[in-house]
């Protein structure tokens, strides 16, 4: 098999271990040969169905069943979805993590909160730069995204190119640095380029995404409209640049500035001492100090604007701050738009805000970090790649980048919509999925990873629907007789004081379903279970329509 | 009192029961001295928090203790939120019920469904028609919205005249009967309207929602270019016009339609039998038909479009359902748009049919049947009101409306956005809240009704998160000692055999407590559960970070 590879040169394997089939979980493997380098290691947060689950991360068996190949972590930026597995998945397989500057920032930050920062060997990558692994070689190339130092990467294999571009955006004229290096996509594309793998985010919106700077002059309008009130702006945490551009209009308007809630100062905080943020002196106080500005002086920059109950801004308009209170004479400027399932949270901040006086603007205060169908079709055109792989989305977004890239000549047979755990090999050749590895989602509930499970989520599900009946009682086998018991307890089923008739028929009607069985010399546990499980049940759907989970308990005594 | 207030004339009683605060569970008193005439009656859908609840219904307490006064129930149009929880409410009021044709079938079956259509009485009225109630003279004004039939109201009273719109949208060619009667708002207006009250739903958007019928254009469009292909549309069961629009087409193309979900057989039903709906001869077919015709020529009309998991559509997507299976060669065309909090549902199920290989339309084959600003403008430009009340739709709605009541001249003062349970009083001379009615939510789950509050709630919350772990124990207290266990059972906590030693090792722990309190001769229930509460609920943080739900069960040998 080693032989016949060889004939054609081996292929370059792409192994999207998560990422495809959602938004989150990013994290692809791309294999050639002995030498595996791994793109970006993101977690998705919990789906509707996934109660009391803290976070996902991606199950990375297959690194660890290749752990002598893995040469080492790229990260495209530091968003939490292409880093935030990292220090889950860095105690497995302990390979060095390289990234730009403030993606590197933030991802230290989270390694010395799980003390990791010790063991694992990380290298800050300049945008040009290339770092050579096994037989790859990975290039920086600079792109825009909302956030900070955001890289697209150009794998070199032996087997030919492929241009990861991360999330992205074309900016001509972004807030910090430079605009995306368009020049270097054309070169590579000039060069020859085997797979483009593109952002698929905004694959469905038409035309171009605005400049994160039209979001600075709509700020200075709003600030030159609402001279005479506080002004809060709630955004994302990590969005440096427009932090900057709230300061910078806080500034021309002789506003001191404050920001709330702890992700964001962090950001802040490594942003700052690695100057991708510029403050003016004198401008940001501490919240101890706004009582010393008049309101119309203070600008607030909060988190929150996704109606997270225990965010700043939450925590703000329902009165528990501890220094601040939100009311009339506020307005309150969201600067972001509600991530797809947020919606709802966000209408009840958005009416409580109101409800409480402030003048709430929510539209026209945000721009997307993500390339609509013109900035993806310029890529394209760049790049020219023989075959095309649309990566971070839902399958809409996947197939709707896969349309573009028809459009633009690219043969539906060189396209490939992958699922997670597909092994893509790709040789100039020919290309093709030939095989599959096991992926899926790890559930993180607490200090417990994988402790939760199919089983587990099931039961809350059944719980948190109807409520659970326990059913206790004392069995002396010996003599086949109860000697204590049946007892219900109930919780999350039904109020108990409005229940207790209803609680006590049913006790009464497992009861003497258990004495019919002991009467017939039945003191098996299984039986006698089932016994309480069946009758309690039958007996709670006829008088309610529910169905609550019931869980008997035998004592022996 | 009574005499002070004759002095200016009684005043007209406005009194929300429910329907602000949020869209839904719209029920509003009148009240005039010994008179009460009651709008609507709707029921809400349960917010994400309350665990396991199938609807909510408005706290009537108010009516009941004026149960007297109680002259009937006018409802503007067919859908849940106005009519929902009628057949809660009638149980304990029952008073006469008046409404246009097709909202009355729609209450006909829900009637019987209850089996309440006995005891019932009902009154159809036509469009032009007024209903004397008590103190009351109630018209009915001809509208257009979403579903036939609907209706405003004009409701006259000695204290004057307050014009309810319903839900409503400027319609100048409707599918099905009259637009809107635009002349009867200006003869009111002329004659002198105390209030207007005016749906807020679209308010916050500029323009004019378009005609229904130009999703019919839509339509056409669309089966001219899926000629090859069967076609599936997924609209609200209740949208007759939209039904009418896609059977048009259908027929224009030669196609058959089948129809499938079990509200929208009733409900075409219903409007098929008032002939609110016209369906060419052999264009209806059964499902079990289907197989006669081939499939670029039938349509499916189903429900389902808000991604409800048990729906035909998503019963047909996930190869459920019993006759249908969605996959390549099928266009899905949604004609809908997600209600807000049902994104993350639609989502789904457009992902799951493109992944079946179904072509999925989900743009541009909807309108709204809400008034938008300049519709606004229009009603509020030919009643003229002296005070305004905005209704249906939450705070930044009710505000949003209230910006564009000021826009139009009507003073701050004059205009009242009011809170379920606010008392309204309007005089020609003055108006004001004057005081409050009790209201509130009560939660519907299987047959109970208002038997799941805060603390049931709440501890479904608590199970979902973490799950629950019960300790039972048999005490002898005579002689002060375990008899049998501690022993613990744990569900939705942890996958079990993983926690084995978990369990095992906080079982030991809750058992040394318990004996050293036994010990030194503790057996008082209260402090054994406490203590075990404590002990495990420490031991458990400490070694997981989570809370599940304890309960300590005791029984005495």
């Amino acid at each position: 098999m080693k032989k016949k590879e060889n004939k054609v040169g081996s292929g370059l394997k792409v192994i999207p271990l998560g990422g495809l089939e959602q938004i989150g979980m990013n994290i692809t493997a791309f294999e050639y040969e002995d030498s595996i380098v791994v793109v970006d290691c993101g977690l998705s947060f919990p789906a509707d169905d996934m109660l009391g689950i803290d976070l996902v991360i991606p199950d990375v068996t297959y690194l660890k069943d290749n752990i002598d190949k893995v040469k080492g972590f790229v990260i495209t930026h530091g968003h939490e979805d292409h880093i935030g597995a990292l220090p889950y998945v860095l105690r497995e397989i302990n390979a060095p993590v390289y990234a730009t500057r403030l993606t590197m920032g933030i991802i230290e930050n989270k390694l010395k909160e799980h003390e990791l920062t010790k063991g694992t060997k990380r290298k800050v990558v300049k945008f040009g730069q290339s770092i050579n692994l096994g037989q790859f070689r990975v290039e920086f190339i600079k792109t825009n995204h909302s956030i900070v130092d955001a890289a697209a990467l150009a794998i070199y294999s032996p087997a030919g190119i492929v241009v990861h571009t991360g999330d992205f955006k074309v900016d001509y004229t972004p807030v910090f640095g430079d605009a995306i290096d368009l020049q270097r996509f054309a070169e590579l594309g000039k060069k020859g380029v085997l797979a483009l793998m593109c952002d698929s985010t905004n694959a469905e919106r038409t035309g171009f995404t605005p400049s994160e700077r039209t979001v600075g002059a709509t700020f200075d309008t709003l600030f030159e409209e609402h001279k005479n009130t506080r002004i809060f702006v709630a955004t994302f945490a990590s969005n440096v640049d427009r932090v900057q551009q709230i300061i910078n209009s806080a500034y021309k308007f002789g506003r001191k500035v404050c920001v709330e809630g702890r992700s964001m100062v962090n950001i802040i905080e490594t942003a700052r001492n690695l100057e991708c943020i510029s403050i003016p002196e004198n401008t940001l106080i501490e919240i101890e100090q706004m009582k010393d500005y008049p309101r119309e002086k203070q600008v607030i920059i909060t988190t929150g604007s996704q109606g997270e109950s225990m965010a700043a801004l939450s925590r703000m308009a329902g009165g528990m701050h501890r220094k601040i209170t939100i009311g009339a004479g506020d307005t309150v400027i969201f600067s972001s738009n509600p991530i797809p399932g947020n919606e709802k949270s966000v209408t009840k901040i958005i009416n409580e805000l109101i409800r409480k006086g402030a003048d709430v603007i929510f539209q026209d205060a945000h721009v997307s970090g993500h390339a609509c169908q013109e900035e993806i079709k310029l890529i394209y055109s760049l790049i020219h790649p023989q075959y095309a792989v649309p990566v971070h989305g839902e399958i809409k977004h996947l197939k709707a980048q896969a349309k573009i890239a028809q459009s633009l000549g690219i043969e539906k047979d060189n396209i490939f919509i992958l699922s997670s755990g597909d092994v893509l090999e790709l040789r100039k050749e020919s290309a093709g999925v030939t095989g599959r590895v096991p992926v899926g989602a790890i559930l993180v509930d607490g200090l417990g990873v994988g402790d939760v499970g199919n089983v587990v989520l099931r039961d809350r599900q059944h719980l948190a629907e109807d409520g659970i009946m326990v059913v206790v009682m004392s069995l002396d086998r010996v003599e086949g007789r109860l000697v204590a018991g049946p007892d219900i307890v109930s919780r999350g089923f039904v109020y108990v004081r409005e229940s207790d008739e209803l609680i006590e028929e049913a006790r009464q009607t497992v009861d003497e379903a258990l004495q019919r069985c002991l009467d017939r010399g039945i003191t098996d546990w299984g039986k006698l279970k089932n016994t309480t499980k069946d009758t309690l049940s039958d007996y709670v759907w006829k008088k309610t329509k529910r169905r609550p989970m019931i869980l008997p308990i035998i004592m022996e005594v």
